[in-house]
């Protein structure tokens, strides 16, 4: 049996937030735990907040926001690598650490105010294997990190909590060479664990209330690797 | 918390077999859980399975496979009812129902036998709502139903398991027009819950030890609807 449970309680998280201790305070951990953070609270703990009145928007930028605030699709466009699709005011792109989603993953629900966007960490592994260290030090538990956000699909409705960085969690669970009961051999069976996480992690999460923490137990998913390697390839992706 | 329990000690499913019935069997069902069952197994149950020998594959069929047996390649071919990308013996089509996948969902692995393919169930919502009136009528319980697959995505590594067939839930939450507790009100935030739920599920499910089921409590998902809700609109779809 796998639980997932919500860290509750957490107040609204500002740069500088110790956010691994508020966890700390909040959550029973234990070895082997899965800790799924929102990456809207990770990103403000690092200060990846901007506010729209320093920004000016390029012609490039108003072309892509239609009728909305161009000041967003600036910072949009310098969080992007490349643009993937777009029809105004919405625009799929490529990050610069190489996720494919809406606005660049810049975010202004739930932000500091209605004049700021908040953005993705710069480095969201590096988030997850601060969190996982700090979290070591205060309780001594060796949990794995899952950073989580918010994408859309392509086909399909609704989006989906997926991993974009991670730390002490094996991202793929690769069944290629097992059997399964009647012996014949997997093919091609590459299952997404840490999106799985983090989309179970969603289901308590709350948008609305406010509950950016929850916890999995249960699921043996120890390992190392990055979020990376959960884009897939260029030479892999029909879709580029 | 939410928690998601393996259905353990099912029988390799075969045609005509009560999957209910082995399911209830097995696992102690409440009002308000979510049965979560793997595709493979209603669809064997539904006889869904098609002997290659009978297959005479076309010149497309040829084309598609490759270097790979060209009558399973016919066989998607006849399950699908457009092309979306192919790459020798790739191909990512659209089914019947509107789903766009891998194969047209046409599996090989753990099927029946080396020389048959198990394809989707004809109306994969049908199959969960008989399954949910067959569950309430042998236990008194008024579960939820999701029928799921592992589907890949674009631009990510590795499949994770979403809804094709659903009863008794809702398989979307849509948050627009509620506010966050900074007062904003929360623009195109339209959860994939069902989604989720099936990816949670498969967390225990098990591709290799024959683990086809999972039940979920502690999520409040009952309503009405249907899977094809997960199916992104035409003209809302940047990606067709």
């Amino acid at each position: 049996m796998i639980s997932v449970s919500p860290v509750e309680g957490l107040p609204e998280i500002g740069e500088g937030d110790d956010l691994a201790a508020l966890i700390a305070e909040r959550a029973d951990l234990a070895d082997g735990d899965v800790l799924v953070v929102a990456q809207k609270a990770v990103s403000k703990a690092e200060g990846r907040v901007v506010w729209l009145a320093d920004v000016e928007p390029s012609e490039r930028a108003r072309e892509l926001a239609g009728r909305e605030d161009a000041r967003r699709h600036e910072v949009i466009l310098r969080e992007s690598s490349r643009i993937v699709r777009s029809r105004p005011p919405l625009v799929i792109s490529e990050t610069r650490h190489g996720f494919v989603c809406a606005s660049a993953g810049v975010d202004s629900s739930n932000a500091a105010g209605p004049e700021t966007v908040v953005l993705l960490p710069l480095d969201p592994d590096a988030s997850a294997a601060r969190l996982r260290e700090r979290l070591l030090e205060l309780t001594g538990a060796e949990v794995g990190v899952i950073v989580s956000d918010s994408f859309g699909r392509p086909w399909r409705q609704g989006t989906t909590d997926v991993a974009i960085g991670l730390a002490g969690i094996r991202p793929l669970n690769d069944l290629k060479g097992t059997r399964d009961r009647a012996g014949y051999e997997l093919h091609a069976t590459v299952i997404a664990v840490a999106d799985e996480l983090a989309g179970a992690a969603e289901l308590v999460l709350g948008k609305v209330d406010g509950v950016p923490a929850a916890v999995i137990r249960g699921v043996d998913a120890r390992g190392e690797g990055s979020a990376r390697e959960l884009v897939m390839p260029a030479e892999r992706d029909l879709f580029r």
